[in-house]
């Protein structure tokens, strides 16, 4: 499994431009909503493995996917809120479906125990970091 | 000013059906937002009235400004993200434009003090209530 | 049960003036602590549906009926702290004892899930609504 | 003005027997509101020693005497609704009043900057710290 | 186990000098940790009582635990950071590897379920305290 | 300035190993206390940009440069307490002074408005960066 995650974080572009805060202090990065993507990814195959009578640990993971897939969503509204302006439509005409169907996996990842779900998100939001790397060039 | 709070309140439309959270609850309600733009629309009142040397009362009036444009924020893509779904794109084909340029205009605030984009603002709101009103006919 | 919930709302009457923070803004509503009222209620009926293995949806509605007690609280007491005056306690010599209880209903809540308990919790808040309501007569 | 603090901490009754979660988990203790009232005075009085153009400070200050004046009414406020109990009344006919005004006073400190209305709230704060330590008697 | 509650904080030493933001505003205090660790040893013990199927109540304890374990590290690594300076070095030269092996152990609280261990943190905090009280002499 | 946090930015080493809740998932990485570094210094650049009377944008860059100095104090003791283990000691024997300095370097950065010290906050938390690479090979 830590060589899925490790598979998967070299597959992430690296940024050089970062903006985050809406001072605005032009510091944006795609990557804490790849670390929560991962880290739900993570709780789903944790969930899998803990024995049925380990609560406490059952509990906290539900708790860390749950957490995680609200800062997914919170990390990638602030990229379409804020980052991504009128001019860059043209070159991406489905960034607003794009964004509205990867906020909705966040909110299916609570709802749900579901690694393939959790896989389409990793992916979902590769792809968003892939769109913002093309918005530099 | 009271009155033309009065006022605007007065237009919002009551809603009886709410969904807020992911669990999902079905309670919706575009209220907490509307109510969040009217606060901005205050502080940026207040910041006009208060003299230039109450240091303390600026400085609480420009962070209750940007809490509430935060959370205006939070609330309308919750609704964008939680509430519309594929359904609604036809009969709301401006829904994504109307969402993310609310969002802009919470950043906007944020940046400025200036009331006649606070007032932009809870008419945007606005029309996202009516546009979620519509929605239930 | 969503008739229920519906039935509640539409007996909530309606509030054109509002008061939340302590700038003051003068901007007070009851509506906030209603809907985590009708929340943490629809929480405990949720928790009756789910299927006695789903822990995921268990604990996570366990943990919205906390955080919206925990809210139900924090709003009242907003209103009682903040809204209510001295002036008041003529017209309503009810009003401490009023409020006390409700907030201790908001913990037994917490520590239970128990629909009439949750129930009483709705029918309380309303009532501090109906209060709200009187005082601007 | 350390001397001042150290004065007042030294007249805070030491409890032995806590409770601050709804657990419950029986520890309550009132330390946490004094601790927060000592923190506004202090600010307070910091905002007056600090030059007019030490504005990053000044905002820190002002910003500190908020938040701690929100916590020191949360803390009072957990003492009131979970603590203080139907049998107490007999024994604490004012017990409602006293917190009423307590609480009013977190809100007047955050509106003022003013040394006078800061010692009020220490000294209301170890009187609540009193009706505590009389209650266990 | 109120009794051994009881007599942990007997054991604490009285404080009267204290900091805790860093304004700086001089005020600190070990107690705070404290209470989250007497919590955190108090979570165990209520997750062997509560009935195998009172799930409300075991999750609101596991959740307490995480909580407080978590605020014990945090006030903790305040001391560590903000009060101790070069000149405690000499006098405490386990002073590092003391923080950083309580930290570990509100760590470890987290993870397991763990009377023993809670007590050691319990101690471990304790400890601080008065490593903390013997910095004023 | 851009250019600057662009070749900051370019100095960073990037990380595949991840790991930053308590859960624990094994998701460490050192990137979001950098980032946290870098707005603090663009905090301090901007502050010395705005005008004297913009005050909603001072307070604005105050309050962002507070939070985030917070949060790369947070995020460099997640690793210190979480991350590295007895067994890193041997290797980096000044392990826990380099997190101490670097921890009180962040509450410098609260308390001034200080370009030098908060590129020296950069260069501190790049070091631990550095040494978490290392401590991979």
């Amino acid at each position: 499994m830590n060589k899925l995650i490790s598979f998967l974080f070299n597959l992430i572009p690296s940024q050089v431009v970062y903006a985050h805060c809406d001072v605005p202090c032009g510091i944006y990065d795609p990557k804490p909503a790849q670390i929560a993507a991962a880290t739900v990814l993570k709780m789903v195959q944790k969930l899998k493995e803990y024995p049925e009578d380990d609560l406490n640990n059952r509990v906290r993971a539900i708790w860390t996917k749950e957490e995680h897939a609200r800062k997914c969503k919170e990390e990638i509204l602030i990229l379409w809120t804020d980052y991504f302006k009128e001019e860059h439509l043209e070159k991406f005409p489905d960034l607003h479906e794009k964004f509205w169907k990867t906020a909705k996996l966040c909110s299916e990842n609570k709802q749900h125990v579901d690694e393939e779900k959790a896989q389409e998100l990793v992916k979902a939001v590769d792809e968003i970091a892939q769109m913002f790397a093309d918005s530099k060039k």
